[in-house]
C-alpha cells in the first residue's frame, strides 16, 4: 500500500504545477512521511523478534537459575552433614587416654601389710588425659570406651606377690607368686581389655601378706584408650 | 521534515479557508498524526536502547550462570569425592576387634594331657567384634590387619608349662616353665604384632604334659586390631 | 484523533468525486496509513509492557544470581576446610608403625657379656613403618608420638637375667631375674607407653653377666604408634 502510495507519490509530483503551492509542499512531505512509518514498521518487526528471543533466553535462565538454587541447596545439605561426621571423627581421633606408670619407691619392697591395699604406682612416665591419679594409684575412665590394662611385677622370694587388677569392685585379672625358699626373685604379669563408663575405676589391689620389688621402673601399671564406645 | 511539515501545516491551517472544508479537516488530524509518529519514533528509539542494554545483561548472565554451573558441578565432585572418603575413615573407626579372655575353670590345673591341645579360654572379659570363639578357644580375624596378642600364665611346679601361640599352623610366640621341685608356681607370658588376613587363626597350645592354672584371671590370652590393612 | 480522522476518510470518500482523481487517490491510502500507524502504536505499548517485564525479570535473575554465586563462594571455602581436615585424619590414620621382633638365635642363651650391651633381635615378625632395625635391635620413632613397647624374656638358671628398655639414654622399664640353684628358667617382661620425638631411639639392653634364651619366639620385644602428638 505504500509503495504504491509512493508511486503515486511520485506521479502526483510531476502533475502538480506551481499553481498549487499548498498541496505541492504537502506531497514530498508525506512521502517522506511514509517512508519513515515504513521503516518504523520494520524496525518494530525487528524489535518484537529480539524481544522473543530474549524472553526465551531469560525463560531458559531462570530455568536454569532454579536447577542451581536446588543443586546448591543440597549441595549444602551433604557438606553440612560432611562437617559433622569430620568433627565427630576428630573428635574421637583427640580423645587420648594413655598411662604408664611404675612403683618408684627405690630399692625396697612394697608390702607385706596386714590388710589387702591399693598399690600407687608413684612414678608416672606417661599419663595423656591425666586419667590416672599418682596419688591414689587409681585410674579413672574419663569416657565410656574398651581400655588396654597390663601390670608387671618384679619381688624376692620371702614373701608372696599377688596383685589383683580392679575394675570398680570387681577383680578382672589377677597375678600371683608364692613365697619360696630358693628362688630369689620372681615375675609375673598380666594383660586384659575392659569394656568402662565414664567414671570406672581401675587400680591394683596388693593383697595382704604379699610384696612387690618398688625400684625404678621394675613394678608397673599402664593401659590406654582403645576405642570409645 | 515532520518540523517542517508541521510548520506548513500551521501556515495551510491559516490559508485554508472555510470554502474548502474537506482539505482543511485533513490538515489538523495530519499535523496530529505528525506529531504522534514523532513521538513513535523517539519511543521506538528509546526501545531499541533499552533491548539493547536488556541484551547485554542478559548475555551476562547466561555467562555468569554458566561459570556457577561448572563450579557446582566441580563442587559436587569434590564433595562425592569427600563424603566417599569419609565412609571409609568411618568404617575403618567402626571396626573394633577386641577379645579379653582367662581360663576360668575353677581352682585346678588344666592339662597335663598326653597329647598338645588348644587351650581354651572360657572366661570372656571383652569380645569386641566375636571374633574369639569361646567353645573352641580360636580367634578368626574378621577382617586383614595387624593384630597384637598377648598371653599370660600362672602355672604349679609339678608339671612344665609350654604354651605356643599359632597363626594358623605356625608357632609365633611361645613362653615356658620347667617343672621344679622347688617353687611352687611360676608366670610366663608374651606378647607381639602379626599380620593377619581375613579367615586366619590364631589360637593358643598347651603342648602335651604341661599345664596352666585354670582359676579366675590368672592365664590369660586378649588381643586387638591395631589397624586394617 | 485518529478515528476521527477515519471516519473524516470515509465521508470524504463519499464526497470526493471523479472529477478529482488526485486527491481522491490520497485519501483511501491516508485511511491506511492512519490505520497502521495506529497498529503500530498498539505494538509499541506491547513491546515497552514485556520490555518493562523483562526488565523486572532479568533484575530478579541477576539478584537471584548473585546470592548463588556468594552461597557458591561459601560453599566452596567450606569444602576446602573439609578436604584438608579430612586429609589430616587420613594421614594419621595411615601413618602405621607397629613392629613385633624376637632375639631368634636358635636353642642356646644371649650372653652372658662382660658388659652391658644391646639385645638384638634378629627375627622380625612384623615390622610396618620399618622402624624397627634388626642389625642394631634400635628402635627409632619415625613421627613424634606416644608409643607402647612389649619385652618378654625366658632365661635359664645358670646366669641372672636382666634387661632395661632404654629411651635414648635413660632406663624407663626393667625386667631382672636371678641366678639360682634349682629353678631351671625363669620368665619376665614388661610394658609401658612412652612419648617419643621424631628420631627417638628405644632399645634394650642386656646388663653385664646376664643372659637371654635366643631360641624362636620366647625372648621377644615389640611395640606400635598408639598416637600421633
Amino acid at each position: 500500500m505504500l509503495w504504491f502510495l509512493l508511486l503515486f507519490c511520485g506521479l502526483s509530483l510531476a502533475e502538480e504545477g506551481a499553481n498549487d503551492p499548498e498541496t505541492q509542499s504537502c506531497f514530498p512531505d508525506m512521502c517522506n512521511l511514509l517512508k519513515e512509518v515504513g521503516a518504523m514498521s520494520e524496525k518494530i518487526k525487528s524489535l518484537e523478534t529480539r524481544l522473543q528471543d530474549s524472553e526465551t533466553r531469560l525463560q531458559d535462565s531462570e530455568t536454569r537459575l532454579q536447577v542451581s538454587e536446588t543443586k546448591l541447596q543440597n549441595s549444602e545439605t551433604r557438606l553440612q552433614n560432611s562437617e559433622s561426621q569430620i568433627l565427630e571423627l576428630k573428635n574421637k581421633e583427640r580423645t587420648k587416654v594413655i598411662f604408664s606408670t611404675a612403683v618408684g619407691e627405690g630399692k625396697k619392697h612394697i608390702g607385706p601389710f596386714t590388710t589387702d591395699t591399693t598399690l600407687i604406682y608413684k612414678t608416672v612416665i606417661t599419663n595423656i588425659g591425666n586419667a590416672y591419679n599418682a596419688a591414689t594409684g587409681i585410674f579413672t575412665a574419663p569416657v565410656a570406651g574398651v581400655y588396654y590394662f597390663t601390670i608387671f611385677f618384679h619381688a624376692g622370694k620371702e614373701h608372696k606377690t599377688s596383685l589383683h587388677l580392679y575394675k570398680n569392685s570387681e577383680v578382672k585379672l589377677s597375678t600371683h607368686d608364692h613365697a619360696t625358699e630358693t628362688d630369689f626373685a620372681d615375675n609375673g604379669g598380666n594383660a586384659g581389655y575392659l569394656h568402662l563408663q565414664q567414671g570406672d575405676q581401675v587400680y591394683v589391689r596388693l593383697s595382704q601378706n604379699s610384696h612387690v620389688w618398688g625400684n625404678a621402673g621394675y613394678t608397673t601399671f599402664s593401659g590406654s584408650l582403645v576405642t570409645q564406645m
